[in-house]
This record gives C-alpha cells, structure tokens and sequence, in this order.
C-alpha cells in the first residue's frame, strides 16, 4: 500500500468518543486523533513519553499546555513537545482532530 | 514558545505560489505546504531524500505517485515514504495543503 484513504485506515477506539488512525515508516509515526466529546472544562491529565512529538491542529479548537502555560490553537496551529516533556490538552469545541507525529514510532499505538 | 499559531509562523517561499512553514523537534521536523499553483497536468519531477517521510493531506486532492503506483488522495488521507524511495505528486485541486513530517529533521529547510 502505497498511500492510505482515510476511511480505509484501520480504526483504533481510545474511547466511545476517541479514535486513532495510524500510518508510520521505521522511524516514523503519523496518528490521526479524532475527538468527538468535547468542549471540556478542564484539561486532560498531563502525560509524557519518550517520544518527541509535533502536532497539527486539523479540526477544531484546543488549549495545549505545557511548562506552565497555555496557548489557544485553532485549525492550522502546530506545537511541538521534546522527549520526556509534560503536556496536555483541553478540548475547546465539540469535535477536534489533531495529526500527532512521533519519533521514534509509539509502539503502543500498534496490534 | 510551545506552539505557534499558523500565521506566527516563519514563511518560506518555496516559489511564487508554495509556502513552507515547518517546527521542528531535534529528530523530528512537521511542514505545512501550501500550494496555489494547481491544478497540473502531470505530476511533479520524483525526488528522493534519506529522510523518512509521513504525509496528511490537510486541503485539496492530490495524485501520489511511488513505485509505479499512484493514487488519488482528498482531506484525511495519508501517504508514507521510506527513505530513499523516489516520489511525487500532482495537484489535482487549484490549492492544496500537505502535512509532511520527516525523521531527521530536514535541514535545507532551516536557515
């Protein structure tokens, strides 16, 4: 497979309202985060991993957080998160999708 | 800074009608390309770089060529290049926006 339509990726269900689509190389992990039970009052609890991390707002509205502060992120915005790093985010809108890419791949997104 | 709002964000211009913005990890580098020059007839010269490569198609319709294959990818699809692997697209839509991400990072994008 060469490229992937979305409604072909296989789905992962985070939650009832969650879900994660995933496309990676050796090194290298794209996952398509749909959220579907915002807004929320109150950020997710912070995590972190190895991984570093960047990220592009696709859909919707969040607050991402990190380091103590907080930055308001509509479709188009992007941040970014070293290895180790503590962050979170809070869904501003109803629905949101965000393109997390990952180095190296998160092999506990895979089977 | 942790994150960047779109229109905060360095431009390059790639040419008259592609821009470049791009974040980056130390090993890990997203860049939004936008394209305002389709759409084409044929596709884009194939390139290849050592860097591996995962691609989410923000806005418009695109072809993407590797191997031989193509295929016609919209919003939401995504497509991955294993480093080394010649590819290439053609724009299908008058605009369109791909998310790449690389691992390394690519620095002829930087500076």
């Amino acid at each position: 497979m060469i490229a992937q339509k979305y409604h072909e990726l296989p789905v992962f269900e985070i939650n009832e309202e969650r879900e994660r689509r995933v496309i990676y190389t050796d090194h290298l992990m794209l996952a398509i985060i749909d959220f579907a039970d915002g807004p929320h009052t109150e950020p997710d609890p912070p995590h972190s991993h190895p991984h570093e991390q960047v990220t592009y707002i696709a859909e919707g509205e969040i607050l991402f957080i990190m380091d103590g502060q907080q930055m308001h992120l509509c479709q188009g915005d992007v941040f970014s998160v070293p290895s180790g790093k503590p962050h979170s985010i809070q869904l501003l809108t109803p629905r949101a999708r965000l393109v997390d890419c990952f180095t190296p791949i998160r092999e506990d997104f895979i089977g």
